[in-house]
């Protein structure tokens, strides 16, 4: 049995995870954190079938547990894995901090110095590109909502050198509410964002666009250059990433489903649909798949439209996932 | 022309009064006051159609204007309506704080003392019930929203008496989150509000209780026990008052149904429907209307449905409505 | 294992279902029924995580399950029950078809004979009140939605003998739209229902008054008046029952609340809140839980708030509840 | 006054068309068809502000009427404008059979000939870009949805020739389901529409993309290839479509933001958005406004964003500006 410790267990993320890994087989929560909340119950903060103490985070007994899950905002999610490692203690990263492979970019999209640079050579933990380097491993970086889809959409492409190398590549992204965490604000009241759509820090601003380059110009091999335009949908959770890849015009449909679907045939969390299917937050939401779907607009124009639930394959799923796989579980484990 | 100042118009209400006032035909908006917004202007505040320049309080030309219309809290809102009176400006009050008859019973509900008592001589602005009493007064203290739906619903019968004098009126009401304000807090986060109903202040608690109570007693000239229990609805906007009445016995729908087709056939904003047909919030958004359906549940028992728009009938429409009947307009002006 | 057959796997209960039936560790879902949609694959007609072949009725292989379970409309579920008899397939209907005690009582809620009286002495598959009854049983009848909502709030009142006997007591219903089944209507497309609110059916006409009446007067052992009135709730699951009760008036809360704690302490699945909280769709949705909330809202009235996520304990999920201890498995598995 | 009538009264676009000439100063509806609904009044078939006698098209007096409006499906329209011709009315016809410039076209995308291919010189109704053309006409083609919003967000930048001409344009656009129409489907059930995203019919394959290639290849003088990806918002109205531009790399956002503000000038239901603002259907809903962002990506990449609530400048707020110009009242009367 896995020993766990939850940071910020009232967060969106975090109450999933701990949600889930109430069902776990082999893993269970032994104590959880809310700094915000620390003193009270789960079930008084957060309406719902989940009730566990909240502690602070200077009341954590760190002999206790195996692993941690840091639900936490970046520059204070580093230095808490900082502390387990001193502790021995294992673990998965849910936010930005480990992501970057280099300081530099790190201050570039977080505006801060990375207070634990040496943390940065956790592995990625998508594991369906990146299985092997996440077994037995001390911590990793659990990849961002966005980014999962991006990847997982155009991964089989960059690999097999199938789009136009050098071309921009158009991501149209949309997200419901709950990726924006829980947080009271304006633009998240019930009334601002019900009957609305709207896109926010578009073009090269938002700060998955460093992460989503870092890893596609690793998949493809050669600088990648994208425009990723998100979107904020009003529900409360689900990603759908509408993405427009220029292409050799020579290539057909047929070939390019094919391409996917031998590529993810093994991948239990991959759902390559139908020909002439389309993903849609439908095919994925309150589960850990990532649904993905091909269209050839015109010759040398596809449009991947990839799906995720952005709280679970998007955060805690995934991290579940790699839990799995670091402790040599079934990578499925808890997690159908 | 009217000359309009309006307090709070970066909240739902002021909006929604600014927004329906631009079509008026006989009233201006001159100036318009968000104490959190001042120097900015409105569409920098609220994303949609209007825009103009906030002001903070201390900088209106109270010589400019002939009437203000005061979105503000409680307690704030009686000084704002006291300064209106020393200049001789006409005011219409959205707050709660012209409303009660007594200052002790403002006490008991909102928790402090009334800070200009002589205001609560103000009539209360419910024109289908008070239409004479409205007429070129200074000020006028504009209905809440869930009373206005619960009185329009039940005046004829009370009036009538045609109910079980001494029993308990049971109210179950339902609101949009735009009935809870703007600013923003946990529980109207559009993730906790989403997909969610939840009741709140249930039983003898919540602040309408104060003010249904005491016109329900006018009405009925003899003292009304109500249950008032609210929910919250997962809508932008909208008041379902679903009301079990005890009545005599031996009433049957017909006549029930035929009391209220007279009691308000002159009444151009509300809409007795059709026996068998039943209130929803379809029948009444983005309009002044209330919408009445009559039930006979079994005999005895009548269940009355009355819907309104908890932005306009239940507060800026009949703030409109006020201020054409305070002024001698047709009451229908602007509202159609 | 339980080999499981599933009658109606395209409707919203078959479906979810067929869901949790996939992590439960002692069942397994052999075929599927969809009659509409026979031929076609689960996945083409239902977008989402399952797949699976669609069969007819008749093409089913009764040789190979132990169990059905229907999720048929009235009528047609007691024809498959029947014949599921016949085969020595025991089986658990998810329509109203067993539920009822008697066939008079049956022909004048659902306008025609009982196809199969005999089926009438199934037992009531609410675990908490009938559990004994359940074990080893050639069928169940799976309980009302609304009807487990208001059971389950009412029960430990009316055990006790605290109500005011002879007093009506006073429902107040709302349901998220899948409650009203898949079939595409006009009040249930997405403009009609979103942003709205609307009561259906209220005073003594909704089918499961008959249902209701009938378990209450058991638990009473005296005969129960109520007044039922269902809404319609913008969301896609989840009931709350807004129940208002006539309790002997020298009853206080303190006492209410531990009776109800009291009765409930061993069920897994019955969350009584604490004092001074009220349920939500928010405790349940996506969960097999009752919440209960308690309000005495004053001497001689209560208000119980009882919510459930109207898909698993008032349908799919309570129907595995009720498998697990009709083929004696810990009655919490494959439902956490 | 304008003697007005509709066909299709009973569609979300004929009964917002209906609402709004209720408060047009100049123009009245005398009569209102329904063809599933004749016989009925309009209260019995959709719950809400509205009243009329419903009429079957055979029973109209055509001489009673100056204009009709036709909210009919593709091939009825034209067969109902054509009869409105030959008794000297007016028409405006909001479905697709006027738009298209010649019969070969309307063949390709609407899979039957065109019935009335003389009718195909009607002048296409965007008052924005062909103001002049439709002072005085017998009818006029009122624009799709998904085109106003693509052709207002573009028409400045490709007059002015600062696109690169010959390169592709995206557009990714989203729409709430009214969009859809009224009819009941599966996909638009409540249950299946919430909490979902969706995209459809992307690539070259809607039918709104043969009018907008042949409008923008009119703006651009130029033969335009764009590819068109919709999506259905969960959303009751409002389209946004997010456009992406490949533009003379040399362009600044200065410079273009001011091309914009300067084409845009005296127009009174276009809103270009102050530099930095991003357009959102919270900007429109409930107007007749179209609001655009802008926004730089990269170099040689402009993101624009255009929304507009489909019901009205997508449909009948649009239709009714065309009547104002069509009749010689001031453009904006009504519509404010």
């Amino acid at each position: 049995m896995i020993r766990v410790g939850i940071f910020g267990v009232t967060g969106y993320a975090g109450y999933e995870l701990a949600r889930w890994l109430q069902r776990h087989p082999s893993a269970s929560v032994v104590w959880a954190v809310s700094e915000s909340s620390a003193g009270k119950r789960l079930a008084q903060v957060v309406p719902g079938p989940l009730d566990m103490p909240l502690l602070a985070a200077n009341q954590v007994d760190w002999q206790a547990v195996d692993l941690i899950f840091t639900g936490l905002p970046h520059g204070v999610a580093a230095q808490t894995v900082a502390e387990a490692r001193k502790h021995g203690v294992k673990a998965i990263d849910l936010s930005a901090d480990l992501r970057l492979d280099n300081p530099a970019a790190y201050t570039r999209w977080y505006d801060h110095t990375h207070p634990h640079p040496e943390l940065l050579n956790a592995p990625y933990g998508l594991p369906e590109l990146n299985r092997a380097a996440l077994v037995d491993v001390p911590a990793i970086a659990n990849p961002g909502c966005y980014p999962t889809s991006v990847l997982l959409g155009l991964a089989p492409l960059l690999e097999q050198g199938w789009w136009q190398t050098g071309q921009t590549i158009i991501i149209n992204a949309a997200s419901g509410v709950s990726g924006a965490g829980r947080a009271p604000k304006q633009h998240l009241h019930f009334v601002e964002a019900h009957e609305n759509y709207s896109p926010y820090n578009i073009g090269h601003t938002h700060r998955h666009v460093g992460e989503i380059e870092q890893e596609l110009s690793k998949l493809a091999n050669a600088p990648v250059n994208t425009i990723f335009a998100p979107h904020l949908l009003p529900t409360q959770r689900g990603i759908l990433s509408t993405i427009y890849v220029p292409i050799q015009p020579e290539l057909d449909l047929v070939s390019i489903h094919a391409l996917y679907r031998q590529r993810y045939a093994a991948e239990p969390f991959v759902n390559v649909l139908d020909q002439g299917q389309l993903a849609s937050l439908a095919h994925v939401v309150h589960t850990n798949d990532c649904a993905i779907g091909l269209t050839l607009a015109q010759p040398g124009m596809l449009i991947v439209t990839a799906a995720i639930d952005n709280l679970l394959k998007g955060a805690s799923g995934q991290a579940i996932q790699n839990m799995n796989i670091m402790f040599g579980l079934p990578e499925t484990t808890g997690l159908r």
